[in-house]
């Protein structure tokens, strides 16, 4: 941790810092400029944030220099991690895996129909919400349990595992019973309590970055689930919040090799969700592809017109299945693969 | 609702659209413009938000025209909500209410001290932290019940009425037996299960803006409390997340006429978490009132370099007392007050 | 265009409004709606346009419909634009176009070495700046006319065309006599006389998005080169300014199919400034050509530690030539084609 | 400046980097960490930051200390500036300094018609755009000269003083001989030449802040014009681009106490383009005057629905006379005055 005085912080404001720090067992250095003066600190930061250094008389700056997260950073697991997500479906290796499927689940035969298609264009894991968090009271707000026993039913009648959204902590139980992976949506990536929660889970998570989180934050949060004990997390980019309104939000590209390069986590991307019109998502799938992502999620209705909420968003299943055909050859051009279904 | 065709939509598309609003029991008419057609929806909206009609063929863009609030909006009730905080405080009247006190509860001999100072200045609410939401799993997560007692404590001997903020559902009933106020943070504006929660407590609820939410978004988590029976919101902007790295949020100042304009509830200011550094908190505070803010909640500590987070933007009391006093004078310069302690 | 009115607006008032509208020789039509009217207009927008009808008394909200741009549309020109920068190359159509170089033009011989370097590598086009919009006065701002004269020797010496940047509308008739294509840089994307200068060039442009311009304002401003009679354009994305900070800027990857969408005009993209770290360039590169990017601009540099300026976002030679060989395969998964040196 | 080293750096790298300060006659000093050492460098940090150290093997990252800027800084002149705008009116002490008028320059009479009902409001200086930088190539872009001379008309007939935009470097010579004031627009912000050319102007500056620039930008743009020699510029806040789609930009209320901080230049706030409605103009400007703004400049026009541009965010004569009479309350409640006309 560097710490910058003031241009005129006094002797005793530098001193008054300096015991500080000794009191807590670390070792000050100080290093006199001809402007100002500066205190270095070797030991754990862990120790020192707890301390609001900024607010000492004297003070103009705190930068702090050792990443604040650890179990998901590259530092602490050289390798990859690669996620045994059931059914012989590994994420974080050389195979891309694919999640696909309606943004709501909304009727049982429409689902397993939906599943069906998506499995045989390659898909591994069907996505669906049951739970559905929504900006107005006044939405649909999901089939809830109903939902949770149409993805089951999907499961059994096609053999894809089953990704849906856990947003109330209580319902916890429900959403393991039924589901391979627990979704934490954009909205939910600082709900710590609920991050907690799936860190106790058994189940792989997939966390979704928060819509104006850094990646940093993002990071810190995944950390909140392996410091309970679940290494099973993947990080999933689906776009931040910016000025540009072309688009629902901006697709940070970025992301995906910074991630990699951070954290031994695997790294996903949801071109739905990022860019909200269907006309995006093949050029946005095909691009997290060649950046190096492990994963897509992607929205798939047979009949987006009727879809429940975000049909605008949504692929026709024959046209996911060209987009398929298409991410297969980028797979293969970064050295990847996405096998047949 | 305004629907904008594409240039080439056809006869067929163009009717399989107006089929599907009357469908609805609306009243659709359309207008041949040179380029391209228009349909125009007479009618409820809500039916019409079901229905994802940009994914329709020959659909471009769709305008919804009514806003997607009700109960908070001043359409629904023109005159100002003054909400009753209790001991005959009063909020969204002529009086301005100044909460204060620490970021975080830490000793309860400390938050009396702080509750006697601020109570002095002429703050009518204490406010602390029990249950903290952090972004570092390592970082202190607060007292929990411990900390409500102190809160509790604090009240008993000052007479100050208490916010603190609910992060989990399950504490509800907790906060609820201490608090006076309910806060939900920034990081929970869209954690909807804790919002109909508090929508059914008895008790004002201070929501605090999203960091990267709109005022629109802002106002739909506004109606989720009131949809579920609980009138008496107050609306807290608290600086948004923006580009610009001199402070750590940005204080979105107009966001306090808007808010005013559209709705009909109460808006209060933060501008200690807003700038993340003391010395904006005043500027900061004033403006606040100039612009037409009910309240400000301002973060106040006697000794801000042992405060357990958030020292640099906590006040000295003796600072704090000094900006009541300047506020007195803008308060009274745009026709409104603060009281005497 | 769609004009909605308040819901008290009275009857005078849209009279007044729609008086107007027919006083300029547009037809209006009124919807009467439960909650509120609407008022349509057709015709062009253009004469519209110049009123500003948001001030004009019951009227809430202007909704534009059609697009602000004409000449850039694909409206204008259904097919693709290709652009024959000279020597054989062309942007736009099958073949992926890079141009790469040093970010600064330092010396005449590490220049040609650069140059060399590339080109065999399969670049087309050598980037160099001898004028440099720097952020400080005190940052080396170009070498000027002597910079210009390097670019010239390592054109004759490799056979690369030059794309360099016009900063200074007084520096036309110098760039355009060395240059092959001239550079609007991002902090003169809204310099409007500078525009309409090389709108009047014969020369080939290439204009780079504004670091906080939507991609609407990037149309616009390449609207205005067209109108002049320029109508060789390419559109660069480069990164747009976010909350962001673990990269300069955040690459707006579906800035690319967006455009390619909008417009008839070639996009190229720049991953080096929009990354501005030099491990990003990488899998960014591959990212835009799968999202249909027709072009890339990349810094190159063999000694990064002694660039006078964006050491850390420039590719050491070899790994560019690497880089050049992993994009063509990408380039061949999705139809396109980057051809050898 | 601080270097923050790679865990994996080797002695070799250090040394390579070491060796390259001393080389620059600067002192480095080595602080060896437990995960990570750091280099420390005292001494004139120009020099150092000529050299891309970010791109030297082994090091991870650059911390720069010092401040960029220098004299434009309130560490090179303690005491805020004062700046003479001529027939008396003084801006950056006790008096508040207000400039009003239209968008555009239209016509002459009514020109003169605002210019003396805003000084008999208490304004000093006429604002009004002969120069227009738009969006679109086909809308109104001023009368130019025309403009200039209605401008001089107003001044002559009333003795407000005159501030007006200057779009184009071959236009200084024009706009100075009518000008009291050079306004320099948030689209030319980084428009160095432009910049430097008023520089060497004789006339107050006054500089907006570029849509989507930091504070930091900002002042190294003014230094730009006081390094040429020409220190009597005004910093004016205007509005930052960000995600929220309520008003057009967000004003930065924070950028008024911060740029207050960092530099001895007058600062001033626009809240009509910052918000572009004018029903949030009034709250905004007292919120300004609240802040520490030594100055505003609004928009006014008699007759908002006949403006050739913005007439959305312009206040009527009427309102306007009323909002100084408020203002002038607001800043005697600072400490500061508005005189009357």
């Amino acid at each position: 941790m560097i710490i910058i005085l003031r241009p005129d912080a006094t002797k005793k404001e530098i001193k008054h810092v300096v015991d500080r720090i000794k009191k807590m067992g670390l070792k000050p250095w100080i290093s006199k400029g001809v402007e100002r003066s500066i205190i270095g600190v070797i030991g754990t930061e862990d120790a020192i944030r707890l301390e609001p250094l900024e607010a000492f008389p004297g003070v103009e700056k705190v930068l702090p220099i050792l990443k604040p997260y650890k179990l998901v950073s590259r530092d602490f697991r050289k390798e990859s991690t690669v996620i045994d997500l059931g059914s012989g479906v590994k994420i974080g290796g050389e195979e891309i895996v694919v999640m696909a499927g309606p943004c709501s689940v909304e009727k049982e035969e429409l689902l397993i129909d939906i599943a069906r298609k998506v499995k045989a264009a390659g898909a591994k894991v069907l996505r669906g919400g049951a739970f559905k968090p929504r900006t107005s009271p006044y939405s649909f707000q999901g089939l809830g349990k109903e939902g949770l026993k149409y993805l089951k039913a999907a499961k059994d009648e096609t053999g894809l595992l089953i990704v849906t959204e856990l947003v109330d902590l209580r319902d916890l139980d429900l959403v393991e019973k039924y589901a391979d992976i627990i979704q934490i949506g954009t909205r939910n990536m600082q709900n710590f309590g609920l991050l907690k929660e799936v860190g106790r889970s058994k189940k792989p998570v997939l966390l979704k970055r928060g819509m104006s989180n850094t990646i940093k934050e993002f990071l810190m949060s995944a950390e909140y689930i392996l410091s309970e004990g679940n290494f099973n997390v993947m990080l999933c980019e689906r776009g931040i919040r910016t000025f540009e309104d072309a688009t629902r939000f901006t697709l940070d590209i970025s992301a995906v090799p910074i991630t990699k390069n951070l954290s031994h986590l695997p790294c996903l991307v949801d071109p739905s969700h990022a860019t909200g019109k269907w006309d995006l998502v093949a050029p946005c799938a095909k691009a997290a592809v060649a950046a190096g992502s492990d994963g897509l999620i992607i929205e798939v209705h047979p009949n987006p017109e009727e879809a429940i909420s975000d049909g605008a968003q949504s692929l026709y299943p024959e046209r996911f299945a060209e987009l398929m055909r298409d991410l297969r050859k980028v797979a293969e051009a970064v050295g990847r693969g996405i096998p047949q279904a």
